[in-house]
């Protein structure tokens, strides 16, 4: 995502360090010790300016939400919403999302969020696509027995080649949508990005995959 | 497919035996003998008015087609082009293709194709999708271990339908395209109601499912 470059976006992350985890792999195994209570975490993989897991951890408050995000200056403009929405369970990660195993124990997590990842589209990149095997390997890691991957994208190539990765890895799918917002699909939370989009009159694709 | 209706359209089919199936289970357990060869076969559920089955036939002489359809006046168009292709490599049925296990035995059939198959839109005429799993089914049996369903459908709904089917079936999916002809796939044959759907700017989407 571009986005203007905040000043001081470190200064200010650090200011908040219960919203903010600055050593998350301390907490590797206990993340349930942190939120002070066993609800299922939900991780978004790249939450960029925070406006999806803001609002599903306002809707769901039984779930805890880690919101990851690899870019300083977008994260903080997650926290100023975290922070508007006061809520107990939503927290920032910033880290690389390619080293989740670094974060997360075996079975920790309930679900992954994959929204508008980098689609990535030449070939020789596939291996840096959120959905390549590799990824999916250390996902079903993370992930609790039959977790699952939500992925949204606005990108055709990156969405008929995760329909196929999901696949090949034995991963049953569901709630495919081709159109999401011609569609009847009525939970949506809608990212920064995918206003951008359907203002822009593009399709948003959409689809749960569960490890089997 | 609405067509205009032909008269004398089962006469005319009557005229050529040996390229209109007359009685097709009698060839149940032994299309080899038929064809007298061992090629694989091919079928197409659904030939409508023959113009990929038969285009298909032309491009691979080492695999043996049958197209199937249950419209008589449909049937006798796509007999047009099958005698103009003079192909010793294809045959046509008139049947309901709800009925494949009277006319194939098991392992019989290397491939199927399913283009622009009715889309049954209301939930409550699922079961007659040719995508339902009670027609996978049917598929797997009359299928060689392995055996691949290829789909191609211009309507969202039951490629979305078909993909959810196909995968809690078990099936692995592969070649998916969400807009076949803004993608790379080059050997696509186009069928008659796909080049009105092309020049209507619609996209066509593709599938290869294969059974496990």
């Amino acid at each position: 995502m571009r986005v203007r470059k905040r000043k001081k976006a470190e200064e200010y992350l650090l200011e908040y360090p219960q919203l903010v985890v600055s050593q998350p792999d301390e907490w590797r195994g206990r993340w349930c010790n942190r939120f002070q209570n066993n609800h299922p975490i939900h991780i978004e993989v790249g939450c960029g300016k925070g406006r999806f897991i803001t609002e599903m951890s306002k809707r769901n408050p039984d779930i805890n939400y880690l919101g990851l995000d690899i870019q300083l200056s977008v994260l903080s403009y997650a926290l100023d919403k975290v922070i508007a929405a006061d809520v107990l369970n939503l927290q920032l990660l910033y880290v690389d999302g390619r080293e989740l195993l670094n974060y997360f124990a075996e079975n920790e997590i309930s679900l992954i969020y994959l929204n508008f990842s980098d689609p990535w589209p030449k070939s020789r990149h596939e291996k840096r696509r959120l959905t390549y095997s590799s990824f999916l390997k250390i996902y079903e890691k993370i992930l609790t027995p039959k977790g699952e991957v939500y992925l949204k994208t606005d990108n055709r190539g990156l969405f008929e080649y995760s329909l196929v990765s999901f696949s090949n890895y034995g991963m049953i799918l569901r709630q495919i949508f081709l159109n999401l917002h011609a569609s009847n699909f009525v939970d949506n939370v809608i990212t920064e990005y995918e206003e951008k989009f359907i203002n822009k009159g593009q399709v948003i694709y959409r689809v749960e995959a569960q490890f089997t």
